[in-house]
């Protein structure tokens, strides 16, 4: 899926060559927002500025919104003081702060000299919560009513208030100091008879995380509880800000993103592929590979210190790859069932022994499954002696077992010191799970031979 | 986060004990149903279907939709007709079906026998759709308005029907053939004037999928357009249901755990992992790793092959586990990369060249540094003979990139080919890198030694 199709774009880029601009704002103006953004990428970058200004005022904005950070500052640039003004008045105030956290320096003092008081406030109280946390993501701009107004009271509140709100479909109750005590929707307040109150509405057991909770823990609880608004509230549960299932899905994605990256030995990037430099990929890329591949050197110190025993038969070295390879594969599907797991909060530290009596038997299974398959084919189809193929597949059975063990147990650690699971996944596991299975071919070879 | 804390827990079960029933019921209707669920976890199975009665109607029915499925079946099974009616009546059509899908024959044959006609019509209906499409997840429940209708008829519509609807804060204008023309949000009709009419509060640009439009390309518009509701039209572009974001959310869930463990050589299951039998997790498990392990025996007839040639120096099978880590896990950050870019429909099978050419270039620098800093190690620290260092350092640097190469391209032909590209992650990248770089290597050590 697109978000327009080739022959729409072509119509488009056609319209501005010949400088239709009353039918290009015609047609811009019956678009969805993401839409705008996919037809400005098309056109030549001149054209940015020009065409952002025939779209009416509410789509321009919630256009801004959608752009790439890049595009975002080539538009701030072009504009005079009062467009700046017209576009900042249309934005919500989460949409604002993640605008000054992602330009430089002398464009954010030009939005914050542009923004009105209040918002300027806003925008300064949202920036001191730490990064990723619920307060980073939320937005000030929700309905908040009083326990004692009735439905009639509460819809001209919203009729009132409502329009700069990020969404009034959920509005909260708070007492006289603030406080959060009840939810109530919109839908509530419409059923409701004119005169039914607020308090006798609302339910009281709400739902909210703190400021300071991690957003990741927060897009967590929408997934749970099926919400789509959650409200935010300080250390004396006054209400402070809401966050909407959109943004929460923006940070699943982007916390997947993460998860996957670490999980393939790279530092984690927020920008798209196609706009990441070649250097920012090398940079996010070059330490892991340098420190795996030092920390190899242990695999070949075993070598080297076992030549004599890897002497008795070319068999043998023939299967190493053979064996770490299996044993990074099912030290792989280990850890990274668990820290699947422990990202969907299914399990937790706690269940250490419950993944490891779960995991040993599994192991057992596809250990001893691998090595009678590997052993008749080395029989059959590669003729080796007896003895060399059984002791390369005792050596199998044990890496498999092994690589299970350090795959499971690896992640649970990590969360447990405070790391993120996501970093002990195959690159990793593999590493730990290459040494140990070389000794263990070694010994038994030096034994068995 | 946990659903419940441990303290909260303890009491529950202690009221259960001291068969405090009145106490309970208090307690439980304060809950959210992830709550209750969690604490009927918490309570021994014969407390399941006593405490369920407790339960008031709405709550009830709720918590039953956040069960596991094993637990809803005991549920049933405990059920007189009149109660399983009763858990019926207040579900949603789209969780009626998830229900029907998940149960077996015996226990589906009395949920279709209690159903009321139109829900069971409704169910069969929606059954009808093809596994993982967005007719298969959409509910039928919702708000259809007229275009001459007012926003004074539109709030009497929907306070007459909208008590069963899925949700009422986004309505669809309908023509006299059910052709979806239009969206109005209830927010808009709150704040219109009585008499403004559909027509001229809706908007008409229309963001919708069809029935058969593949799940995970709806859970992504949602990502997309930040919708909390999407609706889903026939061919003929009549409305025939919608998606809510709580939905999308739970697909999104499954397709992150899906491609995760595909990634990781595993097939993928829809069960949380405590709840996966050691049966199931291991025939997820041996397919793959009997296939990569069978696959590996290239890598053994190569070294068997090239015997000669690695006896010159035992640093040459030294380097072996090192050459391969470091062609996995070069070929795997390229393969996943691509492969997150392509979930999030950032890149598409076009951009191929692009991507070559930005890995080519990545992996041009990636391989210098690994090569530059492995020829001093060997020197300095293993004191290895330049040529043989200079053998090793070349083959990792042709290795590191070959591995990008066939890593950012094998997810693109897979995609193309109209497989997941998920599938090749590291597992398959790794094992054909290890054969051509171990040939590359054995040439190389051939030529120079």
């Amino acid at each position: 899926m697109s978000q327009i199709d080739t022959a729409f774009g072509t119509a488009i880029a056609r319209l501005w060559e010949d400088k239709k601009y009353n039918t290009l704002r015609d047609v811009l103006s019956t678009l969805q927002p993401p839409q705008v953004v996919a037809v400005l990428l098309l056109l030549p970058e001149t054209a940015l500025a020009p065409l952002f200004r025939l779209l009416p005022k509410e789509l321009a904005a919630e256009t801004f919104v959608e752009m790439e950070s890049d595009q975002q500052e080539k538009l701030i640039r072009s504009f005079s003081d009062t467009e700046l003004r017209s576009v900042l008045d249309e934005l919500y105030v989460d949409d604002a702060v993640d605008l000054v956290e992602e330009m430089p320096a002398n464009v954010v003092k030009r939005i914050l000299a542009q923004a009105d008081p209040e918002l300027r406030r806003s925008i300064n109280e949202l920036l001191q919560y730490p990064e990723d946390s619920a307060g980073s993501i939320m937005t000030t701009e929700f309905v908040s009513l009083r326990p004692h107004m009735t439905a009639a009271d509460a819809l001209s509140s919203i009729r009132r208030t409502g329009m700069d709100k990020e969404t009034v479909n959920t509005c909260y109750v708070m007492d006289d100091r603030r406080h959060l005590i009840g939810v109530v929707t919109l839908r509530q307040i419409v059923m409701a008879k004119e005169d039914d109150t607020m308090e006798t509405l609302m339910d009281r057991n709400v739902i909210s995380v703190t400021t300071l909770e991690d957003q990741e823990t927060v897009a967590h609880m929408f997934a749970l509880y099926d919400y789509f608004v959650i409200p935010v509230v300080d250390k004396e549960n006054r209400l402070v800000g809401i966050v909407t299932v959109d943004d929460a899905i923006d940070v699943m994605e982007e916390e997947t993103t993460e998860d996957v990256s670490k999980m393939a030995a790279m530092t984690p990037s927020d920008k798209p592929y196609l706009k990441t430099t070649i250097l920012e990929l090398f940079k996010s890329r070059i330490p892991w590979l340098l420190l795996l591949m030092l920390s190899s050197t242990f695999t070949g110190m075993i070598i080297t210190h076992f030549e004599g025993v890897l002497a008795a038969s070319i068999a043998l070295t023939a299967a190493i790859p053979m064996l770490m390879g299996t044993g990074g594969n099912s030290g792989s599907q280990s850890s990274v069932t668990v820290i699947r797991s422990l990202s969907l909060e299914e399990v937790q530290f706690s269940d250490m022994f419950r993944i490891w009596w779960k995991e040993i038997r599994v192991a057992v299974l596809c250990g001893l499954t691998l090595a009678v398959a590997e052993f008749f084919k080395l029989l059959l189809f590669d003729r080796i002696a007896p003895l060399v193929a059984a002791t390369i597949c005792i050596t199998l059975f044990a890496t498999v077992c092994l690589a299970k063990f350090v795959g499971c147990t690896m992640p649970l650690l990590a969360k447990k010191l405070g790391f993120d699971p996501a970093v002990m996944a195959s690159p990793f596991i593999t590493t730990i799970v290459d040494a140990m299975s070389l000794l263990i071919f070694c010994g038994c070879a030096g034994m068995m031979l």
